[in-house]
C-alpha cells in the first residue's frame, strides 16, 4: 500500500503516490499496489475531496499572501449533507505563492481565505471547512477576519497595514462590521493539533525560519501573535472552553486556527477529518507492506504529519512501514516512535534545492526502487533469532 | 561484514568501516561485525601494505602533479621474500593534490611516481609494487618515465612540456638514458584491468572529464595518448605480446599503466593483488549480509571497483550484498549484475559537494542505520513467497 503526502513545493501527492509505484513496479513487477495519495488540509486538499465526493471546483480571484491577486478556488463538495464548501488555504495564502526571495512571514496575509469564505457563502454553502497547510502567512488569521469585515485599529484609531508583525501595535478590534452569515454557518477549521499559536512551540518559532523569518523576526511575531490572542480575547465573542494561545491547532497555518476560532469555528485534527473521506483502514489491513512519504522528514513528522499518522495507523494492525523522504531534516530519528520502521531519503547526489525540486520525479521513483530492494534483501537475510524490523534487535540477533 | 572502499577525497577506507560500523550498531547493538577496509591501488595503498605486512613508510619530498613539490612517501614491506617498495602513484599524482579550481588532465605530471620508483631502488628494493588509482594525471606515465631518465623530444629536438596533452607533439623518445637498474628489478602495476589508454573507452574519455577535461580537451588528450603508444611502440623495447593502446589496465591512472608496461612493467589486475594480502573469502564464508561502499556508484563502478568485486565473491558464497554510495551516479543499476542486491544514497538533503565531503562521515553513520533498518524491516515482511533479494521477485510474489 502507498499512502503518501504531496512533497511541498514539487509534487502532488498523486504524482508522489505514482512515482513510487512506478518504482515499486520495477523490483517487484506483479506487485498489487493499492495508492491512496493522502492530502490533509495543505495544497490539493479542495480539488480532492471535489473529486473523492463527486463535487466542483469554484474559480476566484483574491488576494494573495503578497496582497496582490492570485487565480484561486473553493471547492463545493458532492453527496448528501448541507451544502459545504472546502477552503484551502494553501490556495489562496500558500507559501508556493510567495516569491523565494521575497519571504518574510510578518507581512503576508491570509485576506484570500476570507474572501474565499466569503465566496462559499455567496454561492450558498451552509457548512464550510478549512483546509490548513502549506501556508507561507504567519498573521494569526487576521487578514482573514478583516476580509469578512473586522476592523484592526491602533492606537491612533487607524487601520493596521497587513501582516503579522503589525499587530504588535494592534490597540482594538472593531468586530461590528463581521459578517453576519458566519453566526448561522457551521465553520470548521482542519487542523494539525500539534501547531500552537504562542510561546516555546508557537507557530512563530517553529515555522517562522521556514517561511523566511530570521531568529529576531520570529520572536518578535512570537510577541505579536501573542498580544493577538489577548485582544481577540478581549473584543471578540471568543467561544468558552477555547484556548487561542496553546490550544490544539490554534498555531495551525501560521494561526489561522486562532483567528477563526475567535470567530466561531471549530478547530478539527486534520487528520480524522480527512478519514471520514478515505477507507484507510480498509487498505492498512489488507496490506503486506505500508509505504508512506513527505517532502521532509524532520522533528516535525512525528508532529501530526501524514507519514507518522499512517504510521500509527498502520502498527494497529501490525504492518511494516517504510517511508520516503525528499529531505532528510534534524532530528528525523524521531519518526521512529510513531511506527515508521525505516525510512529513505531520494537523492542520489549532491544537488542545489531548485534541482532536488525540478527532478522530484525521476528522485522519487528511483529512490523508491532501491528502497524496495533493500527491504527484499532482508526478506533473504539468514539470522539466527530475526528481530523485529526497527525494533532495535538485541544482542545475538546476528550472529 | 564491513568491506568498503574509501571515499574518494572526503573518507579513507578505515573511516567509511568505521562509520558503517558505527550506523549498523545503532540498529543491531550486539552485531558481530567484520571489518575490512579494502584499498586496491589507490589512496592508502602503501600506509596499509605497510601496515599488513609489517613494513615501513619512507617519506619522500617530491614532485606533484602540478609540477610543485609535494611531501610523498613510498612504503616498503615486511614479511619475506624480495625487499619490496610499493609506491602508490594518488600519494605523488593523485586527484587530491590537484586544486579543483585547476583541474586540466593535459598539464598533471606523473613525473613523482618515477620519482619514487627511483628512490625505492636507491633503497635496495629489489621489486616495486606501483599502487594505481585516485589519478590526478593522464600523462600516459610520460613524467614517470622521464623522471627515469627517458627524454621525450619534439620534431625540433627540444623536450616537451610535462603533462599528456603536449604529447600530441611528440616526435622521439631517447631512452638511453633510462635509469639501468629498471632492466634488473621486477617492477609490477596493480591496475584495474578494465582502464586501457586509448579510444572508445580509453581513459582521456572515461576519465578525462571528472578530472577536469572538457569534451574538446577529452578528444585531443585521447589523440596525444594515442600518439604516445605509437612512439614508445617504435622507441622503447616493449616486450612482446603486450598491446600499450586497448591491453587490461594500459589505462590505469591515466595511461600510467601503458608508460610502465613500455619500460618493462607487468600489469596486473588490483583486486587479486589485493586479496594476497587479506582473506576476503574467510571472512565472507561466515557474514550473514556483506556491506560495502564507494564514494560514488556509477556505471563504472561494475568494471572492477572494489563493491563489485566484492560482491562478485560475496555470491560465490550466496551471501546478500547492500552497497552504501555517497554519490549514485549514471547507470547505477548496473550493479546489480555484479552481485549488489541493493544499494542506498547516503545524502539527506540537497548539499553542495563541498558540504557532502565535510560532513561525509556524519552522512555515512546515519545512511547505514537507515539503510540497515530497511533490511531489517524487510526480515518482517510476510510474504506469499519471498523472492530473492534483488532479482525482481516476479508477480505474485507480493499479494
Amino acid at each position: 500500500m502507498i499512502a503518501p503526502s504531496g512533497f511541498k513545493e514539487s509534487l502532488s501527492a498523486d504524482q508522489v503516490a505514482a512515482m513510487i509505484a512506478r518504482g515499486v513496479r520495477r523490483v517487484v513487477p506483479g506487485a498489487v499496489i493499492d495508492t491512496l495519495p493522502l492530502v490533509d488540509g495543505g495544497e490539493g486538499s479542495a480539488a480532492a475531496l471535489a473529486r473523492t465526493t463527486g463535487g466542483r471546483i469554484v474559480p476566484r480571484v483574491t488576494t494573495g499572501p503578497m496582497g496582490r491577486p492570485v487565480e484561486s478556488h473553493y471547492a463545493v463538495m458532492g453527496g448528501p449533507g448541507p451544502r459545504t464548501a472546502v477552503v484551502e488555504m494553501a490556495a489562496t495564502a500558500g507559501l508556493r505563492l510567495v516569491p523565494r526571495d521575497a519571504r518574510d512571514p510578518g507581512r503576508t496575509t491570509t485576506a484570500g481565505v476570507g474572501e474565499l469564505i466569503a465566496a462559499a457563502l455567496d454561492g450558498g454553502a451552509r457548512r464550510v471547512l478549512v483546509g490548513c497547510g502549506d501556508s507561507g502567512t504567519s498573521d494569526g488569521g487576521a487578514g482573514a477576519l478583516r476580509a469578512l469585515g473586522a476592523r484592526l485599529l491602533d492606537a491612533s484609531g487607524n487601520d493596521l497595514p497587513p501582516g503579522g508583525a503589525a499587530l504588535a501595535r494592534l490597540a482594538r478590534i472593531d468586530a461590528s462590521g463581521l459578517d453576519p452569515r458566519l453566526a448561522r454557518t457551521e465553520l470548521l477549521v482542519a487542523c494539525n493539533p500539534w501547531n500552537v499559536l504562542c510561546g516555546e512551540h508557537g507557530v512563530a518559532r517553529v515555522y517562522g525560519p521556514q517561511k523566511g523569518a530570521t531568529p529576531a523576526q520570529a520572536e518578535a511575531l512570537d510577541r505579536a501573535l501573542c498580544r493577538w490572542a489577548d485582544i481577540l480575547e478581549r473584543d471578540m465573542d471568543v467561544p468558552a472552553g477555547v484556548d487561542l494561545r496553546t490550544g490544539p491547532g490554534s498555531g495551525a497555518s501560521g494561526g489561522l486556527g486562532a483567528g477563526l476560532a475567535a470567530a466561531g469555528a471549530r478547530l478539527l485534527p486534520r487528520f480524522e477529518v480527512l478519514l471520514e473521506h478515505v477507507d484507510l483502514d480498509g487498505l492498512l489491513a489488507r496490506a503486506d507492506l505500508v509505504i508512506t512519504a513527505e517532502g521532509a522528514i524532520d522533528r516535525q513528522t512525528s508532529r501530526g504529519k501524514i507519514p507518522a499518522e499512517v504510521a500509527r495507523r498502520a502498527k494497529r494492525y501490525g504492518k511494516p512501514v517504510l517511508a520516503l523522504a525528499g529531505t532528510i531534516g534534524p532530528d528525523a530519528h524521531l519518526v521512529y516512535g510513531s511506527g515508521i520502521d525505516a525510512f529513505a531519503g531520494i537523492l542520489p547526489a549532491p544537488v542545489d534545492l531548485a534541482e532536488a525540486l525540478s527532478r522530484g520525479e525521476e528522485f522519487l521513483a528511483d529512490g523508491a526502487e532501491r528502497a524496495l530492494r533493500m527491504v527484499l534483501l532482508g526478506t533473504a537475510l539468514n539470522l539466527a533469532a530475526p528481530g523485529r524490523a526497527g525494533a532495535g534487535a538485541g544482542a545475538g540477533a546476528v550472529r
